[in-house]
This record gives structure tokens, sequence and C-alpha cells, in this order.
């Protein structure tokens, strides 16, 4: 048994490339994180879980920062533990398989999105749709039961190990600088167009141009929808129009908010910050659907009343969160076979330069995602 | 001119039955009122607008108790204007017609609901939906703009005069007594039964076992959908159960709330009081629907935010508004060829009688419908 167990650790010495595991197995990490909700990053050295038969063991090549990160690791959705390293928008190339992964090969390039394990067996998981598990695992910040309760640890680091059945494939001929964004904010958005069948000629509309709007408004353009946007200034307009909308509205222009009652098959709300959802719902017409996606900080957290649902008749409302393993997966395949990438400014590897993205973010100040460039990282 | 206003007032006095219009050609009508939200009924005599030329005049025969009576005298929505006369729920026979009317004669039953007039020009009022219009003119506690902004009066009382485009024919052989209800808990449900398509072999629940959610339970059992009902005790189990309901939950008992996560493929909320929406919402599955019906008071109606939205993937959420005029003569004619009807409890014409009818409903003491039968009022 121990010659086994020595043997394994060499065979994973050899094929792990520059990631050189620990006597116990267990895999050093080094990574940016916060110790504090008001914190700034600093560079962090952690281990990662052994390799185990059906895990990978993936350089992170670019991390995408999403909002999701700024809210999580500010304590926006309750308090974390620190410290924190964020981060689940991870594309990168496969250093270590296990001996029992088939769907992998070193070499290969893989993406992690928000999760990294669920409890396998339950309905959600059976159907695909591990983000509804009760025992899922988010990729950072959360308990890992799998593996001892440890915390997880984000992709802001240089490597991750995670189950193949977790990791998503990324296409030959991907843009990999722009892939990233795809595993959260493409899913995100992806998935309840998806679900609520957008098809051409649907008048459908995007609020918040952001990192997941600006996905929405392609997938919608790519589908044949007419598409307006909303958002809160004036600045992104022409980028609007120029990636397909029909209509941009700056929803503090009072006057470009007129004619819109009911206008719309299909609405999705991407907004990351607290607004009222029923003005949106009344823009969708009677049968129509809104998809929220959008979540603000709990203290800002936006909500709809019964009155207000009644009165605003037949507005189907409903959220939608990620999407399981397989879909993300079609998503990508989708994303890169139809050139649907987010637009993206990469950033070095440098806690100065993830500081004031975040600051950019939070004053929204950022086009639409910052990527981290991994390679970058001293 | 004088002429011609003597000559329609004659033919009006002569038409109209037992009641007398005044010289001004106005109505003299005697109701019940309250004078504060925590009065009691005192008997109070008014006068209803003239009868128009496409205008019917009302003799009431049976006025159901809506438990919206009950929230609106007691100012659960806001302050309304007393003395007021409320019931939206009202069986009577055409004593008097205008000149133009075409849809009754005298000696037809009509009924009258939620609605007695609107703009008539919006697009809501185009497409038959006018409890959306902005310019709806409710049955009772509502300025009539089209009649100097006079207060409408309602159901609970020996006439009414409306328009006939907002009087509902009410079928050859009806149960009359039991007709009244269909007017606002009859449309109430049907409206978002027909609107999500519940069809045979659906699995379906109804919140909240009373005035509207047993006609809920008729409607979608004679639909061949599978019911489950749930509300707040043991009561009324063998009731739902005998009328055809396949499960009844009490939902105060935890054991029987357990198993019941997205099983629904509607959902249809009737409840009357402050409660969680969420928990209902989560027991639909993964693309059905759950309709909210029932409104509570203002100062406990029940919300739900973008974050339990989201982590309720997938459930869409709408309001449902009674219903328009065309769809309100639907619901009656489908009600009465199919046997569906409220089960009632007839009371008498009488402060008193009606002080008790509330006391009853606010204590939960209703089995599911008072109607007040109007040939008893002295």
């Amino acid at each position: 048994m121990k010659t086994k167990a020595l043997l394994f650790m060499v065979l994973c010495l050899c094929c792990m490339g520059s990631v050189q595991a620990q006597q116990d197995g267990r895999i050093p990490a080094k990574g940016f994180a916060l110790d504090a909700p008001d914190g700034k990053f600093r560079t962090y050295e952690f281990t990662r879980h052994a390799l185990g038969d059906n895990d990978i063991l993936i350089e992170t090549l670019y991390a995408g920062i999403c909002h999701s990160d700024i809210h999580t690791v500010h304590a926006d959705w309750g308090m974390p533990v620190y410290p924190l390293v964020p981060g689940h928008e991870i594309a990168g190339r496969v250093v270590a398989v296990g001996k029992d992964v088939t769907k992998f090969k070193v070499g290969d390039l893989a993406g992690v999105g928000c999760l990294v394990n669920s409890c396998r067996h339950c309905d959600e998981c059976e159907t695909g749709d591990e983000q509804n598990c009760t025992g899922r695992v988010l990729t950072y910040a959360s308990k890992d039961y799998h593996h001892g309760n440890e915390l997880t640890q984000g992709g802001y680091s240089d490597n991750i190990v995670i189950s193949e059945d977790f990791a998503i494939r990324i296409p030959d001929g991907a843009d990999l600088k722009r892939v990233a964004p795809l595993l959260c904010a493409g899913i995100t958005t992806y998935s309840p167009i998806d679900f609520s069948r957008v098809k051409s000629g649907d008048k459908t509309a995007v609020a918040g141009f952001g990192g997941l709007g600006h996905l929405a408004v392609k997938y919608m353009v790519r589908r044949g929808a007419e598409v307006t946007v909303f958002d809160v200034t004036d600045d992104k307009r022409q980028t609007a129009l120029d990636m397909g909308a029909v209509r941009y509205v700056n929803i503090n222009r009072p006057e470009e908010m007129e004619g819109l009652e009911k206008q719309f098959d299909f609405l999705i709300s991407t907004v990351p910050v607290g607004y009222d959802m029923s003005s949106y719902l009344k823009m969708v017409r009677c049968g129509g659907e809104m998809a929220v996606v959008g979540l603000p900080s709990f203290k800002e957290m936006p909500s709809i009343d019964a009155n207000t649902l009644i009165h605003i008749e037949h507005c189907k409302l409903y959220g939608s969160l990620i999407g399981g393993i397989r879909k993300t997966q079609e998503m990508l395949d989708y994303s890169v076979s139809n050139g649907i990438y987010p637009d993206v400014e990469l950033i070095e590897a440098d806690c100065a330069a993830i500081d004031e993205a975040y600051r950019n973010v939070q004053q929204g100040k950022v086009q639409f995602r910052y990527v981290i460039d991994m390679s970058t990282m001293k």
C-alpha cells in the first residue's frame, strides 16, 4: 500500500509541469487574497488538496474579475472566512491528471466556473443542475466536505485542483484570453436566454450593460432578437449599438423611458446594485418573461411584493443561477463556435493592479470585464 | 329637448319595476354601509346616476361577501371614503334598460363583478383587459369620472346602474344564489388557471382553501389536474378531498410539508394574509408557474427578493388580477355549463348578519363564501 502511494506520488511529480506536490500530496499554490472586507490584496501561499484519481490540476492562465468576487470579499453577502482568494472565471492548461481521468489529458485547455463539486446523487445533480444542489461546493469561500472541509480558494492563483467532472473543456481555437468570463458571466446570461427560448424577432431587453449585460446582448443579437439596452449613463450608448442593440436607454433620462410599458417578450436584469424590479417587469408584455440574474448586496437587495405582481398582470418573473456543468459546456462550445466573447481588458497579476480593477468596477469605470493575465505573476 | 327628456323619464319610470327615478333621473338605492374602518354596518340610502342610453338597472338579488370587501372597508389597502357600500359579486335581474341597450332586456338575469367602467380606448381596453386600464372604475370606493366623479357604491344594496358593456349575462338555468361569487372569486381563479393552461394530468396546488381557493380546486379538478390543497388547519381536509383534491396539507404540520419541493407544474396562491411566498415557489418545478391572486393587507403584504428568486431557479412567478369583461363572461358560461359553483352560505340582508359574517371570515370561521340574500332586505 505504501509502495503504491509512493509510486503515485512520483507519477504525479513527473507530470505536474512546474508544480511540485508536497510530501503529503498536497499541491502548493500562490494567489492573491484579502484578509478583511476592507482590505487590500496581498500575495498568499497556500496548498490545494492532493490530486485524486478523477482530478485534474490546472495551471491558471487567465482569471476574470466578476462583480460577485467583489460582493463576496466585501462581505456584501455575509461574512466569509479570510484569507480569501476570489475568482470563479478560470481558463488554464491541464498540467496533471489523476489516473482515472478520461476527459482531459496533460496539455489540454480547461476552464472552471463557479462550481467545483456537488453531492453527486440528488435529483439536481442527476439532471445536471449541480448549481441547485444543496451540497454544491463553490469555487471559493466554500467548505469542501469532499476534502476534509477545507475552504476552497479561487482562481486569482497559479493553479487549481478539480474533479474532471466539474472542469469545462475549452474548444480548440478559442480566444483563450477572453474565455474565462464566459465561465460565470457567459453561463449566467446564456442559461435564462436559452431557458426562455429567445428567438429571432423577439423584442428583448437587457438591464445593466456590464460584464453580464454585454454578453446577454451578444447572445440575443446572435439569436436574431431585437435588443434594447438599459444602463445609467450615456457612456456606452454607441458601444451597445455597435454590438447590435437596436436601442439604448439611459434610465436617468425620463424621456427615453417613455412608451416602454409591456414592450418586451423577454427582459434579463443583470443589475448588481439596488434597483426597482417592478420598473422593468412593467416593460414585459403579458405572458412575457423577466429573468433576474444580477445579485446586489444584501443591504440593497431588490424585492417585489404581491400587490405589485398582481397589478403587473401576467408578466412572469424568475431568477436564474449560473448553470450546471453540462449547460456550461454547451454554452462554451456555442460561444466559441459563434465567436461570442466578452470584451476584456487584461491586467497584470499584481496586487495593486487588482486593487485598482476592483475600485474601477465599483465606480463603474470598467468597460466590461477585467481579466488577470496570470502568466505575468511574479 | 325638454319634452324628449320628460318622455324618457316617463319611459324609465314605466320600466323600472319597483324602482322610481328621482326628478333629476337619479335612481334611489338602499344598501349597507360602513362609516369608518372599525365601524358596524348601517342601512344607508343614496342615489345612483341616471340610466344612460347604454346602461341597465339591475335589481340586486344576491351579493357575495368577498375578503376584498373586508380589506377595503377596514382600510387595509389605504383609507377609502365613507360611507362605503361594499360588494363586487352581484347577481340580479334587469329591471330597466337604456334606449340603446342591445345585450339585455328587462327580466334578464345579469351579474356585476369588480369593474363598472374603464377608459374604453387604451390598449388594455381594446384587448379586453379592462382590469388593467389605468382609467378603470371599480364597483365600489372608486371615483367614477364618467359620472361627475361620484363615488361608486357596491352590491350590498338593492340595485345598481351599469353600462351594459360591463354587465355579465347570467346563462339560463344558472343556480342564481351561487352565481354572485363567481364574478370575483370565480374569475380571479379561472383567469390564471386558463392563462397557465392547466391541463389533464398536471400536478397543481392551491394555497389557501377559502372562497377563491375552493373554486380554484373545482376548476382544476374539472380540467383533470391533480390538485393538492394547502391550508392552516385540519378543518376542511375532508371537504377538499371530497371536492376532488388528491392531497390536503395542513402547513402547520411540518411532516405534511415534506417531500414537496419542486413538485408542482402550477400553484395558485389565494392566501389573503401575510405569508412566505418563497415557501410555495420552492414547491414549483423548474419551468413551472406560480400565480399570486390573494392580496393581503398592505401591513403584511408578502414579498420576494432577487436573491430568493435566483436561488429558486427557473420557477416563474406572476400575479393575476380578476379578469376583463370578455374573460369574465367566458368564465361564467363555462362555470354554469360545467356546474362549477362556490359553496355558499346564505345570510339575511341585515346589518347584524353582515357584521357577524365579517367577523366569521376574519376568524376563519366561514366555510367558503357568504352570500347576502338581498330579497330579505327590509
